[in-house]
């Protein structure tokens, strides 16, 4: 009974090449009232996109300003640009109800165990190592050698396995999309989620 | 990671008039796989059953000594003959990884909850209390007294709401059934319920 009339943070891991974003689109699709926390980045603007729709655009300087004063539920840098969640907005929505979906890797999986502890951490994993292999070749851009490391990177992040709530393999899309469907659907009816239900039928 | 290796122990529970047993019966033809446990009782056998098969038939006075030495995980008395499930049967079911369903009332879950702390518990609520008088009165058997009493006991019932883990309310059958579905899914799922993936894949 510890998250009465909190929304539900689902936070989606996976090692590389498991298939994970392909899932969390589906489920996005599946259930349109997830809402999006909009994050912050140091990379520019494209065209089109708006300051606090798609992004918060914040200079490095900012940014890292904002990193050290814990204001990021997590934080990433990829190819030179930093990306951050901002814990405040996360805590908005899940405050008043609503639900949140992170598609995430697994460093920022972790980071969001400490500052989210009350998300439930789904991780997808491979069927098999060698599918896996098959998977990262079928890709088709990567030379051998980088394979083979992507390959160790997936089995050092395969190790953090335990630290998540629930497992799915990701065998068969329509089973594993069913699995993780069910997981959302199942932690909405948690009982400490529904404070109107435990009002209107329990406490009368 | 608590359960590894462990099969899962479903107990299902609802106050008087929620629609349980239809859940609970939907629930097992979907899902073959779950095992049974035979339960003892003190009645007699019925045309047909066989000993060990149905039941385990058992006088009344053999049954009261294994009550005392705490053999059964729940037992019951209704109309005047003792159910009992004896916990060894469901271990033995659990550890060799079977699932089990327990369609049982609020005080058997009580019960349970003590004896298969490792279980979980599923609570079918009504969409309201009216509805829950409605169903009271189309059952059609009861005089209105009679009504006014179970529904006394189906608010005191309830009020065991927050033991559970989750909470399905039973408004409309295909939704709640859904629900029911996913929360045994998800369970399944659980990070700690499979050992065989995890030696396979993470502990390599």
């Amino acid at each position: 009974m510890s998250d009465f009339s909190q929304g539900l943070a689902l936070v989606i891991s996976a090692p590389s090449g498991a298939g994970k974003s392909t899932l969390v689109h589906r489920l996005l699709q599946a259930f349109p009232e997830f809402s999006f926390s909009v994050s912050c980045t140091t990379r520019e603007p494209r065209p089109g996109e708006q300051e606090g729709r798609e992004y918060h655009f914040l200079s490095r300087q900012r940014f890292q300003e904002l990193m050290e004063q814990g204001y990021f539920a997590e934080w990433a840098e990829v190819h030179g640009n930093l990306y951050g969640t901002p814990l405040e907005s996360v805590e908005a929505i899940l405050g008043r109800g609503g639900h949140i979906v992170f598609d995430i890797d697994v460093q920022g999986a972790r980071q969001l165990r400490s500052s989210l502890s009350s998300g439930v951490f789904v991780f997808i994993l491979p069927p098999s190592l060698e599918e896996l292999e098959n998977r990262l070749h079928g890709r088709g851009s990567d030379p051998g050698g980088d394979i083979a490391n992507r390959l160790e990177v997936a089995r050092q992040e395969m190790r953090e396995a335990p630290r998540f709530d629930y497992w799915i393999v990701n065998d068969y899309l329509d089973w594993a999309f069913d699995n993780l469907r069910c997981v959302y659907k199942a932690e909405t009816c948690r009982s400490g989620r529904n404070q109107e239900l435990y009002e209107q039928l329990v406490a009368v």
